[in-house]
């Protein structure tokens, strides 16, 4: 399978760049110094909907035909997709269908249909929300956009690490979380193209390792019951990711969800910037020690900013 | 008595330029939407210590002379100033002796000693600081650097709204919240010199409305038992302060703790970044509705971050 190239990670950089934010580079005194490293923090929990995934949807919604974007885009997700989905769809003006869970929390839903699109809930079963979305394709004829199995999505998902890129050179590292590998497989085709010197690491929950797990075995192994509070990084890789993931990442730090809540902890603390759980595994990860960090430069992805406050209130208690 | 001129501001602004950071300009489309305004906050929770005391504090060390600073500085302080005054003695190079009462949390004594300073612990009573002041002042020749009735600490504060109206021209209105009024008269001066169509506004919790009952009667009426969460607002102006603002500021509002608490929350979760009470008290002026926001320009400082998690925790929940 041929991996997004270059040329197609700058076209979908023009094509958003007018609706996406430039994130800053966040950078802490303390986190140097507690790693011996400088640390460059490209702050995607300030892009628009609060996450990452809005790039991706942008250029997939963007990258529509005029008949494609009159039939409309559907997907099924309860995350930070299925708002930055609703959110491009918008601008585009086409409609979204978003399939959700009927266990998704009610400002969940009520955030998707704030952005404009038309939530059909369904019970929480894999079956259901997929007879559900092909329901809605039979119905409307809308174009389904998986949130990371699509060359448009990472292509997208690139233009976050490009950026940093461009504006921090000569990283020695680069990190990023791995849920689906949207956004890590995103970062190691512009580090690959743009930086080819600077490695890259994913971080990845030990409650959610498929990752991990499918690297070692050199196959997908897909995850099984997973439990983490970093619940961005619940899905297994797909064989685009995957194979993108085994050509250009050199490893993969699994941690603890206590490592989780104290980065997020610190992040907050130290930064005054929130983070949502999954955004803190990559900071978790060079936390734990495994990876040489000393004299190193670094950039870390904060790939998202979405937890309610009660959520927040309770891990910072 | 006589304010800062410009050139004060302009001089204090060259003398701590290579030691503080420009803090960024923050925006918010869902604050914009909700007030029907173009707001512009000022984050000095992300300046060094986490609030906008560390450009006071540096530009009074950096004034100084080469004798006085041999001598070494001393404060009173469990606030924001006591870390701001430290941090700023150690880039000079100077001893600073920080005066803190023994009921102060721990974490904040442990911070000032991180920072180089000598901490002094006393009963907390106003006599007792006092006495140990005097006392440290007797001993070494420190010099008191006192935290807002200074024309030095004045002059470095109006730094923040300096760099606000350089980046960000034709504001109609310029918030910040008033304690001893430091800020205040700080950001009055900045605007008054440099953009003197822009109207200058307080904000003030009920509980502590010493500045809005003191501007009313024309004259200053002490604070008496303050109560509220914004502890950095709990002192009374000056003479200093007062006169200034007595002749800048168009007026003061003030709120509610549930008006702070809310507009706290608000910042967080839409803004993903955290202040501490006494700078949400400005946002929660905005939100009250007394002030005619629509289509307007508003400049807001962020004046400080330091709220710790477990505060954090108790108040977001």
């Amino acid at each position: 399978m041929s991996a997004p190239s270059l040329r197609h990670i700058e076209a979908a950089h023009e094509r958003i760049r007018p609706f996406v934010h430039r994130t800053p580079v966040l950078t802490s005194r303390y986190f140097d110094q507690r790693l011996g490293a400088r640390l460059f923090f490209k702050a995607e929990n300030l892009q628009k909907v609060g996450a990452f995934k809005f790039r991706g949807a942008t250029n997939a919604v963007l990258s529509l035909s005029r008949e494609e974007a009159q039939r409309g885009v559907v997907t099924h997700s309860s995350g930070n997709h299925a708002q930055a989905l609703a959110l491009a769809a918008r601008i585009r003006g086409a409609r979204a269908i978003i399939v959700m869970p009927k266990t998704a929390p009610a400002v969940k839903l009520a955030a998707v249909r704030g952005y404009g699109a038309e939530v059909r809930v369904c019970e929480p079963t894999l079956e259901a929300r997929e007879a559900k979305t092909a329901e809605a394709i039979k119905e409307t004829g809308a174009v389904l956009i998986h949130p990371f199995d699509d060359d448009r999505i990472i292509a997208g998902q690139a233009t976050a690490a490009k950026e940093l890129l461009e504006d921090v050179p000569d990283l020695d590292l680069f990190l990023a979380p791995v849920g689906g590998g949207g956004l890590l497989s995103g970062t190691a085709l512009s580090t690959h193209y743009l930086a080819p010197q600077t490695r890259v690491i994913g971080g990845e929950p030990q409650g959610a390792d498929d990752a991990f797990q499918s690297l070692k075995e050199g196959k997908i192994l897909p995850s099984v019951a997973p439990q983490t509070i970093a619940d961005g990084l619940l899905t297994s890789l797909c064989e685009r990711t995957f194979s993108i993931l085994q050509e250009h990442l050199e490893a993969i730090v699994t941690v603890t969800e206590e490592e989780i809540v104290d980065a997020m902890r610190s992040v907050l603390e130290r930064m005054k910037t929130v983070i949502e759980p999954s955004a803190a595994v990559p900071v978790a990860a060079l936390f734990k020690g495994e990876i040489d960090t000393e004299g190193k430069r670094i950039g870390v992805i904060f790939s998202g900013g979405n937890v309610d406050l009660d959520r927040l209130a309770r891990l910072m208690a």
